[in-house]
This record gives structure tokens, sequence and C-alpha cells, in this order.
């Protein structure tokens, strides 16, 4: 759909999101799990130009700016530096600049990307707060973004915060918050939450990161129906993680024991992923993309099982993968190529090969960020005394 | 150890290998399952650099060019159309120099690899099956490769005529068997294959691909004794898979119901690599890497793990990773910096989010190529029909 | 609290039920899987009487007549002869003495029970149904049961014509269904059926069979509440599975695909039982007790659990098992005698020693019996033509 | 086979088993878990009776009396009272008695047997330790025994021993040692037990207790092979566990942290103790029984696996038992039914119904009983300072 804007391709078709930045990054190791800002853009950026191009190739019709966490707020956050090395603007600036540098090799969109802020937790202003959103947003402007996206946001009252500053520059707005479908932190339902997205003027609302793509399909489906019965209109965006959390509390895959450096048993498989654009598609989302641990494979098997929806197209990454595990038949085993078929990997329960592992952990249930003191934003790094004390609440 | 060769550095230290490539680009994009080949050398160069740089980053001390299966009898087998574009001669150039401008970068090895044939599994004569050797290890000689790798073979038959060809250099050989504790697809012992690699020449020996970091310890092991007993002298190389499998049958992973598709539940973490790469370097293994699903960031644990050995140097790549989790100190919420410690992730079962998949697999048990009709290569392509009667034969 | 009836007991304090007796006794020989009738009463007084007397032992306070599905229409059903040998008259009748035999031996109560009819699922008139149930009763009344139990229904429907017989005998009535959170099979919510059944004249009402006892407290609390809410009142009773049914859909453990005989790593351990028995208790229940799969020294795990509140007494059964495995103190190996405190057994998740076995099935979803031709009752034996049928329509 | 005896059946056929009574009997309330003693035989000669005679009706060829641990050094031992009620004579006596009583009702054999004593992990002298068995045996021979078992020996040293006080007796002698394939807890490996036992004069040996029926398998046909190999002959017992026990170490499932009261999840099916005695049969053992978690439905089992083998001839309890699951061909529901053939139950690899538990657990290693005086018989009760001891032990 060379030439056209968001709305008018959701209007008219199904538009693929990339994948995740900061969890594949963590893993080539450009970024630091813990702080999880995108300083990299200035630092290595053949690194993310790489991450933006085999997004690209596998089917995304939008470049995601790395700019996940690039508030001013947070760059110099609990013994975070990155923020003592480069402002916020200056990685803002890049990211975009990386984003559209790819996106012309192959007509995407680019957009500008903000999220939730300290600001918000540690009590401050609503100013303040949208002060910090504005920055970013200025360069998004300047850079020309095809559109904004409010993303990974746990608080539908930050949330409108975000909005509102987004809407006066006059670019599509989506808004995605990371909830399942227990609701907000603060008890307001999945879909009270849509309706007051599109209440605040957010074209797009959905679902982005902290649950599968299945439980994240739910989460969505309670907004589907509530802004339909609320007599709204609204396209939808599902961004889930590309990891089982069957078994996630309501604050998502940071609860469970494995997060961050030990998911790998929980990663979704092509055909997971395959299964969920499915659904998607059925449920009437038309921003389809994908969050943390989503990795470019998982974006050209949404773009192929979507593939007659978008007129038959295939990515250029799927000249190195036929559909269906078709390319086994090439494979020299032929117990191997007796797999080259859709039933076979449709079916597959996939082993762990991990005897000593369940299937759930009992996550971790602080509770949620109504405002707690321990569960409030401070700038200072954590000390050796305070990592023990937390140790043994644990235990309690 | 700025400047040495491979033996100067596996003398008075350990050498970190790096990952594997196949896997890793098929992800990304670049690469094909079935076939296997690595044409993006010369198709997409940015994308292998980039991977070699990670790696780099990551810790490794070889840039082994990406020069896997680029044998001429294999790169138009079976229906793949690689061949037809280019030669192999083309690709491993292209390699070669990839691996070279990398490694500058950090005063890294390269090296060149060959790999089984479909000539010997055809039934060809030593001397064809040297030729097809040659070809390839010609390429690496003009390029000034450090040293060479006879890597994933299932044969010490065909591993020694590698072996030969490549001593015809003079460059160092490693010689590395895909095989597991149960010894080659011959019926020769892990013993006996490390001692006839020993005697051909080779000065590394040991295990490659197939299975997992601690199966293929075991099997390095007995390696070890026999050489010992023998009264022989060598270095010792494990790069295993980064996938658990404990459920294998002789033929390792590809045996396996999940193969290649579906691998995710199995991926091993950082902490399972770290305590690889500890019981290698105790059992006498000085050459420590791994092969397919190990990425960038399980080479960073290799490094962190063996950092006191290397004098206490981390890997630039460790400018992103506290050792332990210990950035988790910086994260947001308190029971996520309750995780920033060593035994926490040491003792963590990581849980699969799976409740459908079990631990274990019943293995493909297609028994072993030791001339089957069946199991010879072909050249041609895979049909409908052979497809429908593979699938019957499975059944029953 | 010799001497007292049911509901003094209830009004008082907490009645212990025993557990199952159709699968117990199908495990030692007695009973036939599939139609699941007592005809042991009268083949095997002894095999009836000692299971019993294990349940008496470990603590209960009710001996239960064993009494399932011996209605005249059940016994000659489907190819199940035992109703050629004797009439269910007769068997009812065996199976009141052998219960007044035993509870005789320490005060336990003796009850009666009927369960859900083909007559009723065939279509029969609500007269030809409810004299299906006074047939029963009869006997019942004529041995001088304690008390009535109508259990093992999955209609509310047929539960009311049941209670409205059980009441004219001027008995205290127990009523409860085999139905889990979503209701019974006419779509009926759990409140909405829990208050019919009080409205109809049952003095107890619950859940009994087809869950696991966490799910099945879960429905009971669906009923506590809506009793509640109603304005009425009336006494709880649960009486689960012993086996772990988290994945069961709405008609239970039959639609798993291990139902009836592969379900042992499903059991409960006494563990498991003791939780069940105290979260029973603090949700206000006051009957507690067990069906399929709830052998003797569950029961017994339920009275050792809820000892303090019967002021302090522990079953006879009790002289063999410590309280939270203490008994392991004399154990000869000292690493088995330091399992021999609570924390260790409460905090346990045990391994199941099945590689190959996942945590869930996929049950079977036949849909509700609302009047499908081929859900009704019919009294002919299955054909082996209906039984490859069935077996293709499961595959479709 | 009528009127003959052990030897004469094995020569001629296969002799089925019984299962466990320490295990069922704990279930059912009259035995303590801890010292495991048979005192129930005086105590409630009923629940026994009732047990033997459910083995019987199974198919049981063999009333093994309930004899187990019933030497007077063991029935005082560790804190356990039973030896100040009754001498080891007395309830010897008993089982004898009750054995014999409902093996008449079948033409059974009835069997004695003797286990491993304290006194010889207390070091005492050989006199010491024959003196207890001969204690025990002569009350076999006093009440007309048809063979003598000495079983559950974990060092063939003291096996020897008591086979040597069977010999005198002229009774036919079985011997089975409750090892796995590493061998005795002296390290001699399981062939030359095997070889050890037979030229002791057994004249039937083989392996009990411990492991699942897979491994004790496992183990039984190394001593097969070497007593062949030694050009001896013997007839072979297995009498497996039915607790799958893949994990468990030297000694076996009571290393398990699950032992001995969250074994449940890996109770064998009666599909997988079918497959069993066609294993052990095609291998050669012709005594096939069971031991601890072996049930009467488990040995029913057996006995139609074997039907056969034994002339066709199916056990009573199969009156109410179709082969395969062909009696729920009578079920109510039509879903039931498609199960009721062979190939269902065989291939069905059942789930746990246990998001949180694994396949496999970390046995307790403490090494073999060669003498380490922590693992010397004491015949005190523990202290509460010896548990917290034994506790801290485990951690480190």
């Amino acid at each position: 759909m060379p030439g056209k804007g968001l709305l008018e391709r959701l209007d008219s078709g199904v538009v693929i999101g990339d994948g995740g930045f900061v969890f594949a990054l963590e893993k080539r190791g450009y970024v630091k799990a813990g702080p999880w800002t995108p300083e990299a853009c200035v630092e290595h950026p053949e690194a993310v130009r790489q991450l933006h191009r085999e997004f690209l190739r596998a089917g995304a019709d939008v470049m995601q700016a790395f700019t996940f966490y690039a508030s001013d707020d947070k760059l110099i956050n609990r013994g975070n530096e990155a923020g003592r090395s480069f402002s916020g603007a200056e990685i803002n600036d890049a990211a975009c600049k990386l984003a559209r540098e790819v996106a012309l090799e192959q007509d995407a969109l680019v957009a500008g990307g903000i999220s939730q802020t300290p600001s918000y937790l540690s009590g401050c202003t609503k100013e303040e707060i949208q002060a910090e959103f504005k920055k970013q947003i200025d360069v998004f402007v300047a850079n020309k973004m095809d559109f904004l996206i409010c993303e990974y946001f746990e608080h539908v009252e930050e949330m409108e915060m975000a909005i509102e500053v987004c809407k006066k520059t006059g670019l599509p707005t989506v808004a995605s918050l990371c909830i399942g479908p227990e609701g907000d932190m603060h008890g307001v339902s999945a879909g009270q939450c849509a309706i007051r997205m599109v209440k605040a003027g957010a074209q797009v609302v959905g679902i982005n990161c902290h649950f599968d793509p299945f439980v994240v399909l739910e989460t969505v489906k309670l907004m589907i129906d509530a802004v339909k019965e609320a007599g709204l209109k609204a396209h939808f965006i599902a961004q889930p993680l590309a990891y089982h959390t069957p078994d996630a509390g309501k604050q998502g895959f940071i609860d469970l024991p494995e997060f961050p450096f030990a998911l790998e048993p929980r990663v979704c498989s092509r055909w997971d992923i395959q299964r969920y654009a499915r659904e998607a598609y059925e449920m009437g989302v038309r921003y389809i993309g994908g969050c943390c641990g989503l990795e470019p494979y998982h974006v050209r098997a949404m773009a192929e099982e979507l593939s007659p929806e978008r007129g038959g197209a295939l990515p250029k990454g799927s000249e190195k993968h036929d559909l269906w595990g078709e390319g086994l038949r090439m494979h020299t085993k032929p117990w191997v190529r007796a797999r080259a078929y859709r039933n076979y990997w449709e079916n597959l329960k996939p082993s762990t090969g991990r005897p000593f592992s369940s299937s759930f952990s009992q996550p971790d249930n602080w509770g949620v960020t109504a405002g707690a003191n321990e569960l409030k934003q401070q700038a200072e790094a954590t000390t050796k005394e305070e990592i023990s004390k937390l140790k043994e609440f644990k235990k309690e």
C-alpha cells in the first residue's frame, strides 16, 4: 500500500507490526536488562539498523523507532548511567533516523513511541509527566514520523495524559496498555480502559507486552466488545510477548520467576505465532505485531499466515522459508523430509528436553502499584542491603 | 593474546569459540532450513558481518568463516538452487573476507571449515571426496585463514580423509565429529574416533553439534580418556548445541520430532551455558564454543564464566550485562530486584508455560547411515509421493 | 457426637464423609468400570465391609451405603448383566445392612443414596423417574437409614424430582450435583442450582465427583454466595474426586482422555487432601468428604487436619500415621528421617517419573446432554460398528 | 497347576506373584510408614486376609505371607513399639496361617520371606545375623510353607548368609536383591550378585522393590546374561515397584524426595504393568510379580497379559474387567465408549493434572552403606536435634 498512512491501511487491510527490540538486542549484546534503555541507537547504530532490516524483510509494515524508555527521567534512573552520556532527545533523534533509513527500503511506515514514566509512578503532577512526553514527541514530529504509539502503560490514567499530548500533533495515535484480562493496576477493567483511550482520542487501541499472544487476545476481545457496546469506533492493536505465560498474574511476565533471564522454555514457535495471527485477524484486530521475545522469524510467520489477506504477497524473508516446513523436502535425512507438511507442525506439542522443569511457576504477587511506598519509583541505585531485605520479604 | 596462533593460545589458556550461524541466520531470515547453505555471505553480507560482530563482542576468540555446507556437491543438492547462482568458491571467499574483516576489530583468529559431503554418503571414491574438500581449502589458504576446522562429520572414515587434505596445508587442524556417546554412524566408539583423528594429524579433536552441552561433554570425556590411555596428546574442543537433548538417540537432535522448527522450549539459558563452560574447562577442554542455537548471549556467558581463567578480562558485550543478573538491581519492580544474585539463577528450574508439552520426545530411530538405500544422498528434489511414502513409513 | 443426627452434627461441628467406592473396588477387583454398579454388596460382602471399615477407621462419620447406580433401569443397561442376577432392591438392602453393621462399631451415621437415572436421560416422564427413585428410597427407609443423599446429578431439574421424593420420608436430605463452575448440563448456573435445591427442601447442598478438590470448592463457593445472597439458609457439602483435573471441561474428568484407566498420575497426595479439608472448612463447608479416587488414607488426612476443630480427636487409623510425616523419624535411612516435618511435605511439588507425560490433556468436548440423540441413554450394548463410528467422530 | 510346587511350575510355565503389602496396607490404615512392620497380621487379620484374597482373585499364584521386616531386631528398632506387644514369631505365625487360609481357596502356593536385618548393618557377626534369620524360618517350616523368599537385601554378602540358612530346610529358595543396574551397596555388579546367589544355592534369583518395572528388568537382564555366561542355571524373578523411577539413583525410590508420602504421580497404570509383564516374559523371567505400590488391579493386568501363555485362563477378578478397556462399551457417554480398544490405552501418555510438577526429581545421594557411621542402624529413636542436623546436612 505505497504512500498510504496508517489509518488508510487499517481501513482497507491488515498492518503487520514488528517485534521486540529490547529482548532481541539484549541477547545480541547491546541493551542492558534492568534499565532496558535504547542508547544503542547512538552507541551501535549498525546493530539497531540490522534488526530493523530483519523485521522489514520478515514482512513488518511499520518500523517502530527504538525509543523505548528513552525519557530523560528514565535514562538516569536507579543506577543506570546511560543518561549521563546522551540526552533522551539525542537517542530519540538517532532512533527516528535509523527507522526511516530502513523503512525507505520497502515503503514501510515509521512510528515514534512513548511509554510510562518514573514521573507518574513517583507522584509527579500531570504537567511534569506531560512535559516528559512532550520532549520525546517533539523529536518525533521534527523527524516526520508517520504516527505515534503510546505503549507499555499499566495505568490508563497516565495513558490518557500521553494521548492528550500526542493528539496535539495531529498525528494518528495508537494506544496500547500492558495489562491482562484483570484490568489496569488501579483496577479499571480492560473494557473500560479501551473506552477511555478511544474517548481520549486514540484511533487505534489495544494491548502490548506482559502476556502471551493468547492472553493478549483474550484482553483485546474484552476491549473490542466494550468499545462496540459503548457505540464507539476504533481500530485494534495486539503486540504480545512471544513467551507462553498462562501462569502469569496481574502484572504479567515480570512476576514470573523466569523473568528476564530464564524465559527460554517459554518462547513461542513460529507455529504458535501463525495461530495467533490467524486468531487476531478473525477477532477483528487489524494491527498485528509483537513485543518482547518476538523475533524476525515470528514476524515472517505472521506475514505468511496473513498472505491471503494481503493479496498473496509474501515477505522477502520468505525467500528463505517455505510455508509450513516445506523446505524440509530438501533435507538429507528421509525422516526429516517426512516432516515437510502442515499438519505435522500444527499438531506437534514440542517437548522441552527439561526433565526438571514444570509447566507452571508461581508468580510473585506483590499487588498493584496503587501507591505502596515500596512500589514507588526511586532515582537511586539499589543497595546490597535492600536486596537482602527484598529476599527476606519474598520468603515471608 | 595478541598475535598468537591457535595452538599457542590453547597451550597457555582457553580459547572461546563462537556460536551457530545457520540457526541464528535462519531466524533472522537469511538461511533456509533444509539445505542450510551459506549463500548469505554473498547475498546479504551485512547480516553475516553483524552476527560475526556480535559473537566477537560477546567474547569469541575465533571468527569461524560462515562456510558451512558450501561444497559444490551440496549447493545444488535436493532442490536447493543456491549453487546455480554462486559457486562454492565464491561463497567461501566472501565468507573468509567477512570473518577477517570483523576479526581485525579485536585480534581474533579466523578459521575456515569443511564438513561431511554428499559425495561420501553417495559412495564416491576417496579421490572424489577429497577433491570436494580441496576446492574449499584452497580458498581458505588463499585467504590466509589462521587454522582449519573439519566439523560436523558423522563418520570418522570421512573425517580422516578431510584431515589428510588439511594437513597438506601445514595449518593447524581441528577435527570435531557430530556424534554422541554411542560413537560414529559406523559403530566406531567415541574413544576410538578420537584416537584415529589424532593419528591422522589433528591437533585439536572433539565434538560439535547434534547434542546438548552435557551430552557433548560426556562424549568428549570418552575421547579425553581414550587419547590419554593410548599415550597420545591432543587438545580438545567442544561446540555443542544450545538445545537440551537428553532424549535424543544416536543421531542427535535431527531425530527429535521438534527439529528444526519447534526447538524453542529446549533452548539453553545463559546459566546452563555458564555451567557448561565451567564443566568443560574442569574436564580439560580448552577450545570451548558452541553450535546451532548458541547465540551471542550464550558466548558472553562462557566468557564471563571463564573470566578468572582469562586474567579477569570481560568481553565488550558485558558492558551491557552484569554478572549473575546483578543488572536487575536497576529494575523498577522490587521483586525483580530481589532476583539480582547468583544463587537465584543458578538454582532456578525454569517453567515452560506449556501445559501440553512433555519433557521427552520419542526420537525417530532410522538407524545409521551404513548404506541403506533410503539413507543415501540424492541430488534430486523430494517428490510429494516420496513425502507420502515417508509419512506412512513413520507410522509402521 | 454419639447419638446425634446429621443436622445436629452439622450445626455444631464438622462431619467427615467417606471416600469413593466404585474406583476403589474396581482396583480391588469387585466393580466393573463402564457400568459401575454395586452388585458386590451381594456377591462379595466381605470386600464392601472391609472398605467401609477402612473409611471408618480413617475417621469417616458417615457410612454411605454402597448403592451407587443401583436403580433397576441402570442394572440392565447397555450390556451390563448385573440386573439379571439381582434386583436393585436386593442390592440396596444388602448395602444398607453392610453400612449399618460397620457403623455400629463407632457410632457413625448411615446414609442411602440415589443418583441420576437413565430414565431421565431417555426422556421418561417425571412419574416414571420418581418411581425409580422411590423403589430405592423405600429400601433405605425400611433399613432406617439416618439420612438420604441425592448425589451425582448433572441436571438440577432431575435433582429436584429426587429431592421431592426424599422429602416425603421426613429424613434429612443432602443434595449434591456433579457439576463445575460453569453450571449444570442445561446451563443453569451453580448458584441458581443451589438455590433451587434449597428451595426444593434439601438441608445440605453442594458438589460431589467430576472435579478435583479445588475446582469443587470453587463451585461450592458460588453456591454459598448465591444461597446467602438469596436470603436462604443451608449446610454445604463437598465430596470431590481425589484426581487433579485443572484441565477438565464442563463435564469433568470423564471428558479427560485418561478416564478411567490411566488417571494414576492425577491422584492427590494426602497433603493435597489436607489442604483441601482446611480450605473447605474455612469456606464454611461442614460436610467434607470425597468421591472417586479418594481412599482411606485421604479420609484420614482430612480427619487429622480437622482434628483441632473436633476437640483434638484423631481417628483410629492414626495409630499407624504420625502427623505430617513424623513417623519417618523411625526410618532406617538418615536422609529419609530428614523428611519428618511439615514444611517438607507441604511445599513439595512431587515429580511424576513420567518424562513423556504432559501436565494438561485436551478434554473431549462433546457438549452437554441437552437432548442430542447420540447422548440419549440406550438400553442396548454398544456394537463394534458404533465404536468405529465414534472413533472416526473423534478425529473430525 | 494344582498340586505342583514352585520349581515344577516355573519349569513348565509362568508363575504370577502378588503385589506389595506395606504400601497398600499403609494406605488402608494398618501399617505405619517408617518402621513398615507387619503387626497387622495379629492386630487386624481381616485386613491382611482381604488383601491376600484380592491378589488371589487378581491371578496371583503365590500368597506371600506378610512377614516383611518381622525380625525381632527390627520390631523394636528406632522407636517402633510393635515388638513390645508381639514377638516376631507370633507375627510370622499369624502371617503364615492367613496366607495358607486364603491360598486354599484357589490352590495357590504359600511362601515365607526374610529380609535384610539391622543386625547386619550394625556390624553383628554372621552367627548373630543368621540367628535372626533362623528364628523366622523355623516358623515358616513349622507352618509348612511351600518355599522361602529372601528378598529386599541391598548387600549380596548378607543375602548369601540368608540363603545358607534357607538351604538347610530343603525348601526351594528364591533370592531377590533390591538393587539397580549399578549393583549392590558394596559395589558388586548385578551379574556377579546373581552368580553368587545361584552358587549359594538359590534356585530362583532376581530383583524386587526399589525401582520401577523397566529398571528392574534392565537389572534382571544383566543377571540373566551373567548367569548364562557363567555356565550356570537358574530361574529368574522380577517383583518391581509400581512407581516410575527413571530418576532414582543407586538406592532407588527411597532416595527420591517423594518417598514415601507423595509418590502418587509416579504410580504405574495397568497398561504400564501389562507391558512390563510382556517384556519380563520375553526376557525369560518366569516368576513375575510386584512389590510396593503394585495393587490387585496391577496383578490382574499381568494375569490378563499372560493369559495366552497360561492356556487362556483368566483370573476371577477379570469377571469385573474386560481386556483392554472393552468394558467401556457399556459406558453411558459415547466419547468414553470410543476408548474401548487396545491401541487407545497402549499409546496414551497420561497427563498429570499437575502443572507445578516436573518429570524428574534430584535424588538424595548419600552414598552407599559401606559403613559410614551415619548409615549404621541404631536401636534408638531419632531425636528432634538429629532431624535438625539432618536437614542442615541436606542443604550443604
